[in-house]
């Protein structure tokens, strides 16, 4: 396969450069093709903002949405922008990598899923009808592809299991896995996350290493999170709730989960 | 009461810009003082990286946490983010106003938190025991404060409602309200959340605004949610899983309310 590996992190000489190291070299060995994206090494522009698009609808008003779409039917785009296109158009499996800072990803990812996402790639795409609301969850310009998170967080297991402080990791991660995966196409498989990296000596990076290895191996077989689709029966349109009869009894991120 | 106004949104004339421009003018009229960080007109350093420390405890190695710690213990933050620290030291209350944009803040403003929020400031504060797990989650720094966020979307109520395709709004906010704003301490009031912004007209700008005005007219006064303090019994330590005996039946950010 062809893999992205889109990594956030500042330090090489950390856990998440080791990581992402490994990452390359597991997947190469099995045959396949890597590129990674290495946002903090490419110096990359984190701020959506006028300046993405070589030339803007007006000048008098910077509309993020429109501006987007003009500069991508046009092929107006800022080169950094394009290039990651051609990166996800290219991939079959994508990987983000990143430390969990402040229950998300960093900004420097953030501002990557921001100004890729194009009006008309990311989002805004497809018809929106009686029967359908654009091609999103489950379909889209990245439908086809596999998406997999490697994050990393300093918190313990049990502060984000179903009952810890900081919510269950599935619900934090759901806004990203979801909203930023699922909804442009990506078929998304279960998250790796390492905890409490404060306290990693070389036994839990050996063990570290090898389960993020397995998973890797697995990485084109893994059964994807079966997050319900948009546009095949389960949501009223255009209210998008859940029909009465799915998941009767449920409500919140985990009733959009067959 | 002093109020800061921390806003990311890249036009002046969006709406945003507008809703910006009317809270300084309503807040101001009922004699508030006010300061705005608007992050794009200040051109804010978005990305968290070495360069935010004047001088690194390595040149060898950059420690996101404890170069942040001994920069802000030593006084040597950059200088833009010493400038923060202080308007939230000044600050009664804080608005984080921002356009949702990927189920999250925009990056610009995820780099405020990431650099502001300092080791020693914004976490990392406080004794770690059998008792205590540090000042946080409604201690810290920030404690006797108040914040809100006023948040924009594109898309319906309907789709963030409880059975919404997006997930409920406080299930989407959580990992801000919760995660970003209670953490360090403030009391975080009910948002105040414009759906479905691309149809806007001047009858309905009128009923938003007048709604946004009550909203900042309450500001010292509104209830904030009752999330659950860390270190007052509900809690095991070190698990940070919630003792049996509080919401027996639930899971999930809801099991945090009280």
């Amino acid at each position: 396969m062809n893999v992205l590996l889109v990594y956030a992190h500042p330090e090489p000489k950390s856990l998440n450069g080791s990581l992402k190291d490994f990452t390359v070299k597991r997947l190469e060995n099995a045959g396949h093709t890597v590129q990674v994206s290495d946002l903090y090494a490419m110096n990359w522009k984190t701020t959506l903002d006028a300046n993405d698009s070589t030339h803007r609808v007006s000048e008098e008003r910077f509309h993020p949405s429109l501006d987007s779409k003009h500069a991508f039917e046009h092929g107006l785009q800022s080169d950094d922008i394009a290039r990651e296109q051609d990166k996800l158009r290219w991939a079959d499996a994508v990987i983000l990598q990143f430390p969990l800072w402040w229950f998300s990803m960093p900004a420097i990812l953030k501002g990557w899923v921001e100004r890729v996402y194009a009006y008309g790639f990311g989002y805004g795409v497809g018809e929106h009808s009686e029967a359908r609301w654009g091609d999103r969850y489950g379909e889209g310009m990245l439908a086809g592809k596999r998406a997999m998170l490697v994050v990393t967080t300093g918190g313990w297991e049990s502060h984000y299991s179903a009952r810890g402080i900081n919510g269950p990791i599935d619900d934090v991660l759901f806004p990203i896995q979801h909203g930023v995966l699922y909804y442009p196409g990506f078929d998304v498989l279960p998250p790796f996350v390492v905890y409490r990296t404060g306290r990693i000596d070389q036994a839990r990076y050996a063990e570290i290493s090898d389960a993020l290895g397995k998973r890797l191996d697995a990485l084109a077989t893994t059964t994807p999170i079966p997050y319900r689709p948009q546009n095949a029966g389960a949501y009223e349109i255009p209210a998008l709730t859940l029909r009465p009869e799915f998941a009767p009894d449920q409500s919140g991120f985990v009733a959009h989960i067959e």
